[in-house]
Parts: C-alpha cells; structure tokens; sequence
C-alpha cells in the first residue's frame, strides 16, 4: 500500500499530518512526501519545514494520493506538474483524496467535474466555481474521490478510509492508539456552531488575506 | 511569545504537529522546532522528516515548551541533553508541556515530581514509576506544567492552553479556523470505549513493542 502525500510551498501542516499518522499505521503501508522536486519544503507559517522524500517523478503510481490545503494552493491550481502529476496518478490509484483546499487543487485538475466534494468550510463556493458540486459535510467519497473539511478534518477522513480497506477493527485500533476521543474545550469548530462574531471573523480575514496572498501576475488563477 | 517544540529521533509526527497547528495562530505566537542538534529529525516509522530549526543552546528562554511522545522518548528519558535543557528552560518559561509519553521525558527530568500528570493511556503506569501522579484524562493542568493524553490529545491541550493565553474567543477562532468539529467515525479512542478486544490487541502490541525497542546497554533506561 504505497501512499502519497503531495507538499508544496506553504501547505498547511495538519492537512497532511493528520492524515499520515493514521494512515501510516495501515498494515504494509508505506507513506513517502513527494513534491515538485524532492527536499525541503515550508509551510504556510514559515515556521516548519519537512523534507520531500521523492519527487513527483519517483513516484508514478501511488495507491493513494493525498492532496493538502493551504495559501499556498493558489499557485499549485494556477497550472503545472502538480496538476499534471495528479492528473496522472489519478489514473491508477485506489484512493484519490484531499484535504481542506487541497480539494480546489484536486477540482483545479479537472478530477472532481461534477463529483460531490467538500472543502474548508470558506472555500466551498470556489470548489463549486471549479467545476464541483460541493458539500458542507466533514468527509465525502465520491467514486474513488475523498475530500475533508478543514484541517482537522483530515483524521476523520483518514480513519474512514481506514476501515474501508482494511477493516472496522484496524481503524478502531488505530483510533486507540493514536487515543482519539477528541474533547475540544469549545464546540465552535464548524460556521454553524461557532458564535456568529467569530463566525465573521474567520470571514473578513479571509476576505483580507485572500487579497494580501493574490500571486504575481504570471501565476494569476484562471478564471 | 515564543514556543519551542521539541524533537528527537523517533517522536510521533502528530504529538507535534496538532499542538503546532493550533499555537501557532496565537497572535503573535512564534513557533520554533527544537533539537539537540539543528537539523532534520525523523520520526518513529522512519517515513517523514522534519526540520530542526534551532539548537537546544539556541533556544535558551521559550516562554512555551511542548515535548512530544514516541517509541524514541526511551531514549530521551535516558539521560543527556535534552534532560539538561527541560531543567534549564523551565526555570523560565510560562508554560512546560506534553503530549503522549513526553510528560515521561518531563517526569525524568524531575519536572512532574508529585505533580497531577497524564500520558498516552499504556504509560500511565511508567507515568506513576517516573514520580507523578497519573490522571487518566485528556488534558491535565498543574500550575504551569500541562500534559495532554496520546497524540491526538495534544490538539484539545493547544485549544486550552490558547484560551488560558488570549481567550476563549481567540481559541474559539482558531478552533473554527482548523474546522476542528471532530466527527470519528468510531467511538474507540479511549480504553473505557473501545472494544475489549481492540484494547487487549493494543496492550499486546505494546508489550511486545516495549521489548523490541529496548534500547542498547549504554543508554539502558534507568530503574
């Protein structure tokens, strides 16, 4: 079970963590990070940085594939050998899978046309521009496509993908010793539970941050 | 606000990068990776690497200390640098912390002496043997010394700490930012709900894991 999951400049950590530490405890499984050129790769922050272990080259054909969010989706969307690579691999996985708006890069390449899909919870109306039809749900399969909400929403995913391949005992066991009871102090972690103020919060910083990230002009998104 | 992440060969990727994902949105939050040496580190199944930013000797005085867990805390706890610089660091810092089995890394560093502590659900008992007393619940507060339970534990434990720092509205933010609304699709994270014989699977597995990885003679973990 050869796993992928995509780094590209300023992802977002946890979309991709989340999900490695459940699905790198899979019976055989083999996680490797993979990116345009294997190396150092930084987060959205500037404050981490992982190493790539393979290049999109060495690695043609993954099981699964998993694509995180991040600011930095953007430019990845805009064109280029992670579209191209995800277009590729697509054709063979078992499991073709995002995080967050890592899901805008999976639409960016054509691969949600019409398929249900969700996204973090601001970004659901530029998933439904890309061509999806989205969904305010925390994990969605389509066919082989799976997409996560935002961030955190990747475990979730990943131990439902679990116990569709391997089983409802291996991803119980894996929920156990990862001990995910999760008990956040809040439940405001969805815009329809969260107070309305922070709600509108997260919504003008959104507003502002999309226009403070807009790329240069070469890798403008197409419309 | 400085916050120093601590990593050593064979940690577990999401003690880290849960509590990182949430602390560092905190304003002004300035999160740096921590090791012995700068330089990558991996972690416990050998499939990702992280970066080290800093030296021990160059983060001398972080206001927040988190120490993950993972098969490698044995080491750790062995004796040597790290030890030193938890001493060191917590003379002054506002917070010392960990998630899974760090709080056995704080506890041979003599940080937990006496103190109300808690650790992934199998090392509770090494917990008691290392000088503290063992909490079975997900996030334990002791004064300034906080540890959360296995893993996933350590992003509920950020959430807190973060409403402690700026406030519930901000950690309720953050919260909302992550879209942390968990949603597993079992109800096995925790021994008392999981079934009996994904428990016992867990407990043999950790039996024989416990053998496995005893470290070499020079680094024998002290009775």
């Amino acid at each position: 079970m050869n796993i992928a999951i995509v780094l590209y400049d300023r992802f977002t950590a946890l979309d991709a963590i989340g999900p490695y530490e459940v699905l790198s405890r899979l019976p055989n499984a083999r996680v490797a990070f993979v990116a345009a050129a294997s190396g150092p790769v930084t987060t959205d922050n500037g404050m981490l940085t992982l190493l790539a272990e393979r290049s999109f080259a060495q690695a043609p054909k993954p099981d699964i594939v998993l694509v995180p969010g991040g600011p930095g989706e953007v430019v990845e969307r805009a064109g280029g050998s992670t579209l191209d690579w995800l277009r590729q691999v697509d054709r063979t996985s078992t499991w073709t899978t995002s995080v967050c708006t890592g899901s805008l890069i999976l639409a960016a390449a054509g691969l949600l046309d019409g398929k249900r899909a969700t996204s973090h919870w601001l970004a659901l109306e530029e998933l439904a521009r890309l061509g999806a039809e989205p969904v305010a749900e925390r994990v969605v399969f389509d066919g082989k496509l799976v997409t996560a909400a935002g961030v955190s929403a990747g475990i979730d995913m990943a131990l439902m993908l679990t116990a569709s391949i391997a089983g409802d005992t291996v991803a119980q066991a894996i929920q156990l010793g990862i001990e995910y009871d999760p008990q956040p102090p809040f439940d405001a972690g969805s815009p329809s539970k969260a107070p309305a103020e922070v709600v509108e919060l997260l919504r003008n910083r959104s507003r502002f941050e999309a226009e403070k990230q807009s790329p240069p002009a070469p890798l403008s998104v197409p419309q």
